[in-house]
């Protein structure tokens, strides 16, 4: 695996996951990344990923320097051929070839602007260090999709599944401010890769991008949607059709205790911080069916199998 | 010693001040912290604190991992049942938890508000750590204590003292905010367990929290209370009767040598950073009678042993 | 070598670049910096610096600790006798002497304000930390000075130069903000210290500072000081007689690919970050007459060589 930027790149999924979970549970020092330096250059704030991922790569040998792109003011150009007489002090071009040179495998996160479709889905900051970077690029959550997270996610449900082809839906939840929709897409994305039997729940007006959700269904019903679900994964997005927007809403999407009630005593997932009562009620966190926190420890191993995984492949 | 968040954690004071002395001076790399790591969180600014703390951790091998709360607009919810639709992100629950199984030590810092002493002295930011968080809590100054700084204090008066009992005063001193009385506070309660001549003088209407002053004198004038004093603790804080306020006051309370004439040629001591010429004046901190630098170097071995008690514990 | 505050710290500077030289190519991990931290202290933002800094600290073995002096709203008081009750809470004698205690190497970074050119030439920062300091101080860009780039490029000469004495021209280029000389003026300094043909260009008003260019010669027309030229050092800098001051110019400075004829088809060099189309074109940058990502590469294996130094002196 050269780049982690989709979820596209694994093609031995299973054993990515169980190499995660051999991991996890042996402790081993492998220190293949000893000598290595892990570059994580966030234009948007993180708190989980950036300590699972700095965990990762400690766990592994590697030293870790985090760059806060935003708050050091460093705004960079992105366009050919710019003239570049006003505020961006650095283009892409130099960014991207001189942290090849201090770092040994680069990570970006960079959120979308949620204002232009296109634009979002162009992966501008992404695919430029895809592009000018000369050592792996790792996506730490980018316009569209957050592949660590998907990692983590499957990880999760191999380690809870009980059934032989669980039931596994993915509903939407209220939230008060305009969110990405890349961690639903990657979820519906890794999904799609398994032999599950996987369903969207979202109100209309809310369906993901129809390139990544392809042939899933979308059951408008969320109480319907959950009969005899086995896990589910409870995210918000804003609209994919009116892009970026947050539109009023009938009824109530929140998911509590009561609407566990016709499932098959569903595991609820979520990829944290998870409001409260907002999105997912408190009898529901606070109860044994929620895995959000096992969830959340397994970012550091799926971090951990991917930077081990790129860097035995750079070798 | 699971937890230390005040300084009533130490059973065994004596021995915890002869470990801390016996790691300044032996430079052991016991390495009981290899692998282990700790989470520093700051709800507010830190530099001596930070700084001291993370190189007392990587002495005893450890990783660090810095959070800034504030600066992250990371804002925690902290209240039970909560809904959660303004402006905070995650509730305490989720965040201690998972912040659990990245870190084996969770070091917090947060301060008070002064302005409603009772929220204060709940200290809700610390208590609910120490409630959520499955691993240890370290205290980095909290609403009303700083048991690191204190436990420093008690290490430099030991290596100070030459007096079989000396008399110790902890006297108030001017300053243009208003301050915590966190470090007086755990600096008097220090002084209450060690067979010590404990004075604090302050101007009237600056007493201390008397649950935490308990019977220890109290002289309203500085230099009575400076007479053959061996140790002069210097500390700016504001009102607990007027709670946060800094009132008018009629004298002088900055520490000079001219006030130092009576004292037995006192050793003056202060937490830092310190105003000069405001709470101390040049003259004093310039001088042999100051020994506010050492006492700073101090903070990392007094953090080095808590550190490693904490580890040790937790095996 | 006690300190690295200036190029003329450095009296073998022959051996110190072979000895970066041999680090870059041999990857020897010498470990000379175990044990020891580096504590990096920023005044103004950093990104080059700051990684290119720490990963040299680290492969010596040291451990680092980053302060960010602005952001953390760490005001430091430098004047004599000044009574402290506005907005600095620490004065530098405490700040450098508890610094020294937690580190072993004082790394400072601290821009010239460029209104008062007198008060910038006392360069107070640097000099009161060397002054209050106990352990070694690095200067990671001051107000008129940046060795540590200074010797890079010289290391970056070395490796690429052909010539027996080769012509090198440092070109003033156009930038639509105020710029510090810092950066010319180790690079003119530098140059002084080898047999090469070295003439700088830059438009009238734009001569640096008589004290460090010396006899060197200023040719006004670019393209004539171009002819010959083996190495085109780029930089912008704001004017030294109207200080600070950025003034209108008539003709076109920018470096592009027809200025690069009549030279001996020159190596373009600059320190970046460098605005495209402004200071240097597309042309140059994406030629292989532009060695900037070489050198920028070169930062990492001067600051190593300068650390060690200083480690080996300080033993």
């Amino acid at each position: 695996m050269k780049n982690y930027t989709s979820i596209s790149d694994i093609d031995d999924l299973e054993s990515m996951i169980g190499e995660a979970r051999s991991l996890k549970t042996k402790n081993t020092s492998s220190k293949v990344g000893e000598g290595k330096t892990l570059g994580m250059l966030f234009f948007n704030p993180s708190l989980r990923t950036r300590l699972s991922t700095e965990k990762a790569a400690k766990l592994l040998g590697m030293e870790v320097m985090v760059m806060n792109a935003s708050k050091d003011g460093w705004a960079l150009e992105f366009e050919d051929g710019a003239v570049m007489n006003s505020d961006k002090a650095e283009h892409i071009k130099e960014a991207a070839a001189v942290l090849s040179q201090y770092c040994d495998v680069i990570a970006v996160r960079a959120f979308p602007g949620l204002k232009d479709r296109e634009k979002d889905e162009s992966e501008l900051v992404l695919n430029s260090f895809k592009k000018y970077a000369t050592v792996p690029v790792l996506n730490l959550e980018s316009a569209t999709g957050h592949p660590l997270q998907a990692l983590t996610d499957a990880i999760t449900i191999q380690e809870f599944n009980q059934a032989k082809k669980p039931k596994i839906v993915l509903s939407w939840a209220p939230h008060p401010k305009a969110l990405p929709q890349s961690v639903a897409n990657s979820f519906a994305e890794m999904m799609q890769r398994f032999d599950v039997d996987f369903v969207i729940t979202n109100p209309e007006g809310y369906d993901l991008d129809p390139k990544i959700r392809k042939d899933v269904k979308v059951e408008y019903n969320q109480e319907k949607a959950f009969e005899n679900a086995d896990f589910i994964y409870v995210k918000n997005w804003s609209s994919y059709e009116d892009y970026g927007q947050v539109k009023e809403i009938e009824r109530n999407w929140t998911v509590d205790k009561s609407k566990l009630q016709h499932t098959n005593n569903a595991r609820v997932m979520h990829c944290l911080p998870v409001r409260r009562n907002v999105v997912i009620a408190d009898d529901v966190l606070d109860s044994e069916n929620s895995i959000v926190i096992q969830q959340a420890n397994n970012r550091t191993y799926a971090a951990q199998a991917v930077l081990k995984r790129i860097l035995e492949c750079a070798k």
